[in-house]
C-alpha cells in the first residue's frame, strides 16, 4: 500500500525529468528528512542491495534545522525494476519520517509559460529549451496580450490568449488554470506576467509555480522595481527568481543575480540591463528545478547546483 | 569678495588633494551647476585662458535634475598662479550658479578612521595606505575599544581609546569630536564603528563621514544583516558605502558589491565573505572621496571612477 | 556644395547613428588627437561658439600614448546647420592633427549579420534590436546554413544562404561581400560566424567587424576553446567581442567577461555557460560601436560606456 | 600492517584538520577511486558499521576520468576509535584500489609562507587567520627580505630571513627548506615570493605548495603579466591560485578571480585591481586545502567547496 501510495503520489506530482538523453534507466532522487545516525547509509545501501549504480550525490545537512537533503543520480541498468526501488523507499520512509520522490529520464516535465507584453524571457526560455538546455516539454504559451502568438508559432508551441480586465479577472484566471490543466503542466513559469496570481492557482501548483522579480529582493518590492533603484541611487540592480506562495514577492528564492549600474543609467538603462538578469535567473531557476535540484524547506530552497 | 571666500571655503573644508607623485602644480576642480547652454565652454575656455593643461576631464548632465557635473584635474604648469584661476572661478561661480571647490596635489586630506571590535576594515585601509593606493595621511585612529590600540602602533598612527558606555554616550561622541578636530581631519571613517552618531556630529562633517553597511541597500537595514540574510535565504549578500547622513543607513550611496551564497553557508560563513565586501565598498568609496570623484546631489552620488 | 561632401561623406563612412528618440538635431563627435594644451578647450569652443549645447562629453587622455579620445553629444537645435559644424572641424583639424567624425541621430547605422549553424547570438541581437536596445537598422542576415532562414523571416530581415564549401571558398566570400555591399552596410557582425575572413574582405570594412570569440583572449586562441579550458581545469571561462583585423583572434578588444565554472561542468556546461557570455559581449561591442563610443588606437579600444 | 601504514601516512602528511571548535571527535574522510558500482555505499556502510554519524559529504563522479572523488566529514562521538575506523578502511583500500586519507579537527595543520617585498598576501593571511578564518597553525614565515619581519612579529610569527643572491641561489633554498621542514610545516603558501623553486623543493611538498600567479592563466604566463594585460588592452584582468609542481606556472589550478578594467586604467592600476585578486584567491586555496576540500587528478583540482 505505501508503495502503491508512492507510486501515485510521483505520477501525480511530476509527470517527467531531466534527461538530455539520460540512458533510459537513470532516475533521480530527492529526500529530506530529519537528520539521523544512519540515514545516509541507510540510502546509500539500498542502492547497494538492489544492484543500482550511484552516479552522483549531493548532500546538505542544515545545522540549524536539523534536517538532511539529498539528491540521488542512479542507473537501475538492466538489474531491478522501478516498482522494487520505491517499495524499499517506502519501507525506508515508514521507518525513518523521509519525504521523498523519484523521478526518470525518460518522462520529461511539462511547462506553460505565462507572460505579458515583456518577451524577452519568454524567447529566453524557449531558445533555450530549443539549444537542449531545459529538459522539459514546453506544453502551452498563455498571455493576457495578443502579441505573443507570433512567438509561439515561430517554436511550434501552443497559444492561449487569455485577456484579462479588472471585471473578468476571476473568469480569466480560472480559464488560464484550465488551459493548464489540460496542458498537462507540471511546472508553471511566470516569465513577466504582469497579473497577480490568486491563492487558490498558487495552491494548485505547490512550489511549482516560478517567477521572476526585478529586484535583489527582499530590495524593491512591488512595481516599479528598477524605478526605486534608481531614485534610491543604488550602485548595483538585481533580479530575483522564486516560488510563487500566497503572499506577494516572499516565495523561497531560487536564484539572484545583480549587475553594476551607476550615475549615468536612465530609468531605461536600468530596465535594459535588468532583462539580462531576469532571463539568466529564470532560466537557472527553471532548470535547476527540471533537473530536481531545488528542494524548499522553511521558506527557503536548497539548491544542489 | 566671492573670491575670498571661495579661497576660504577650499581651505576650510579640504587640506588636500589626490597625488601619488604628481606634479606640484596638478589640481582637481570639482563642479556642479544647472545645466546651461554655453557652462561646458566657459570652464573649458577658462582653462584655455589661465595656459593651463586639462590632464583629464568627466562630465555628467544629468537629465532628470537638468544638473552638471563635471571633474577637471589641470595642470597650472609654471604659468598662472593658483589665486589667478579661483579668482576666474568666482568670477564664472557668480554669474552661473556655479558651485566648486579646488584641491591641489600638494595638500592631503586628512583622515580620521573610528572603529570598534572588528578591525578587517581598519587593516585594510592601513596595509592599502601604506602600499600607496590611498592619497591622505591618516591622523589619528580612535575606538570605544582598546584593541586597536596595537594596530595603530604597528602602522604608527596616533590613537585614542574613548569607551563608550548608555550612561556616557554623549560626553563620549563630544570627546571623540574633540580629538578629530584637534587632528584637523577633513574625512571620518567608520570602518565597522559600532556606534551611532549624533545628529550634531553629522552636521559638523557634512558628506565627510563615510561609513560601510553589512548589505546591499536597501535591503536589510539596521543591525544583523547577516541573520536577516540567513532567515530569508537570500541567493547573494552585499555590502554598501555611503555618506552618513541624519536618517540611519540612508544616506547616499558611494559603491556596493555583492558575492554568491548558498544553502551550505551558515551566518558564519556569510559573516566571512561579507567582510571581503565590506572591506572592498569601503576601500573604493575612502579612495574616491580622497580624489575628489564623488559628488553628491537630492541624496544620490555621481561617482566619476 | 560642402553640404553634398558632407553628407557624402556621412553616407560611405557611416550612415546613421544612435538615436532612439533623440531630437533630430542631436549628434555625436568623435575626436583622437595628439594631446596637445589647447585642444580640449578649442573643442568646447567650438560649441560655444556656433550656438550649440554639449549635452554629454567623456575625455581620456592617454598618458602613454599621449593621445587625447574625445566623445561629445551636442544638440545644434534650431541654430547652425551641420554644414558649419563641420566646416569648423575641418578647420581646427588642419591645424591640430585632429582625426574627426560627426553622426547624427536621425540617422541610423546598417547592420549585416553573418552567422552559421548556432543560432544564440543571432536571436540575441534580433531580440535586443526589437526591444528597442541597438540603434540601427538590420539590413540583412547572411548565413553558410539555410537554417536561419526561418528566423530571420521571424524578425522581417532579408536572408541570404551563401554556402561555403572548401572549394568554393573564394566566390562564396565574394558573394557574402556584394550583399553586404548592396545593402549598405555599415557594420559587419560576426555571430558565430564559423569561416575566417580573408584580409581582402577584412580591408574593405576597418574596424567595422565585430567578431565574437568563446574565451577570455589571449587565452584559448583558435577553434574548440571551451574544450581547451575543460582541459586545463580553468576556474573561470570567458567571450571576448573584438573587432576583425588580419591577424586571426588578435584584433582589438571591445569587451570580456567571465563566469565561474568548476570541476562538475563538463564541455558542454561550458558551451552552455559560455553561450550567454557571448551574446552579453557582442550584444554590448555591438551598442557601444553604434553608438559611436569606441575608438581604436595602436590595436587597443577606447570605450566610453 | 596495512594499518599501521595508514596511521604512518596520515601522520607523515597532514598533521592537522580544519576545526575552528569542532568536537573532539570529528574527521574528514577524502576518497578518491576508480567508479565502480559499490563503492560509494561501501563507504558509507563502514561509518553506519562504526556507529559514526555522516555530517556532510561531497561527491564528484567524473565522466571523463570515471574515477570517483569524495569528502566526508563525520563525527566518530564516543564510539569507535580511530584506528578501528582506519583499519576499515585500509581493507577496503585493498579491495577497492581507493586512495584514501582522514584527518580529525583536534590536529590543525601547520602553514610556512614564503614572502618577498610585496606584502599584501602576507597580511592577508594572518588576518583572516586572526578573524579565525584559516583552521591552522601559522609555524613561521620565510623571506628573502627583511621587510617582512616587523609584520611577523605584529603577529607573533617566527621570522627568517634568508636572503638570496644570483651566487647564493641554491643555498639559499636549502637553508629555506630546512626552516620549512624543522616547523613541521604541512602546507607551503607563496605569498608574492618572487624566486622560482627547484624541482627538488617541489617534490619535497607534492600538492602542499600553493602559489598565486598574478594572471587568469593560461594567459599571461610569466613575468609582468599586468604589463602585458595593459599592452594587450584586455578589458578583465585575473589572478590564479594552483599547487607547484615542477613546470612553471602549469600546476593544478585551485581558484581563478576576475575583475573588469578599461582604457583608463595604468598598469599600476592593473596592480591595485589585482592585489584585491590576488589575495581573495590564494586565500580561498588556502582555505580549501586546510579543510580538505582539494583534490587533485591528471593536473586538475576537484574543489568540494
Amino acid at each position: 500500500m505505501a508503495v502503491a501510495r508512492a507510486a501515485r503520489r510521483t505520477t501525480a506530482t511530476m509527470s517527467g525529468v531531466p534527461t538530455v538523453a539520460l540512458p533510459t534507466n537513470v532516475g533521480t532522487l530527492v529526500v529530506q528528512a530529519p537528520h539521523e545516525k544512519g540515514t545516509v547509509s541507510s540510502i546509500a545501501q539500498l542502492f547497494t542491495v538492489l544492484g543500482a549504480t550511484v552516479l552522483d550525490s549531493a548532500h546538505f545537512s542544515d545545522p540549524v534545522s536539523r534536517r538532511l537533503f539529498q539528491r540521488i543520480q542512479f542507473d537501475l541498468g538492466l538489474g531491478p525494476d522501478r516498482d522494487a526501488l520505491e517499495r524499499e523507499l517506502g519501507a525506508l520512509a515508514s521507518q525513518q519520517a523521509l519525504q521523498w520522490r523519484v523521478c526518470y529520464g525518460d518522462r520529461r516535465k511539462r511547462v506553460g509559460i505565462l507572460v505579458s507584453k515583456q518577451e524577452h524571457c519568454l524567447y529566453d526560455l524557449l531558445i533555450r529549451h530549443r539549444a537542449g538546455e531545459l529538459a522539459c516539454d514546453i506544453a502551452v504559451i498563455v498571455s493576457n496580450h495578443a502579441d505573443a502568438a507570433s512567438v509561439a508559432a515561430h517554436f511550434n508551441v501552443p497559444f492561449h490568449h487569455v485577456p484579462v480586465t479588472q471585471a473578468t479577472k476571476v473568469q480569466a484566471e480560472l480559464a488560464a488554470a484550465a488551459v493548464l490543466e489540460s496542458a498537462g503542466v507540471d511546472l508553471v513559469v511566470l516569465a513577466r506576467y504582469m497579473q497577480i496570481l490568486s491563492p487558490a492557482l498558487v495552491a494548485r501548483f505547490p512550489h511549482r509555480i516560478i517567477n521572476v522579480h526585478h529586484s535583489f529582493l527582499p530590495a524593491f518590492v512591488g512595481g516599479n522595481a528598477y524605478r526605486q533603484a534608481h531614485e534610491k541611487g543604488v550602485k548595483m540592480i538585481g533580479a530575483t527568481s522564486h516560488y510563487v506562495t500566497a503572499e506577494l514577492d516572499q516565495g523561497p528564492i531560487i536564484e539572484q543575480a545583480t549587475i553594476r549600474c551607476a550615475h549615468r543609467d536612465t530609468v531605461d538603462d536600468l530596465v535594459r540591463k535588468g532583462r539580462d538578469l531576469e532571463k539568466q535567473v529564470l532560466a537557472a531557476a527553471v532548470r535547476w528545478h527540471l533537473e530536481d535540484r531545488v528542494q524548499v524547506h522553511d521558506g527557503k530552497t536548497v539548491v544542489f547546483d
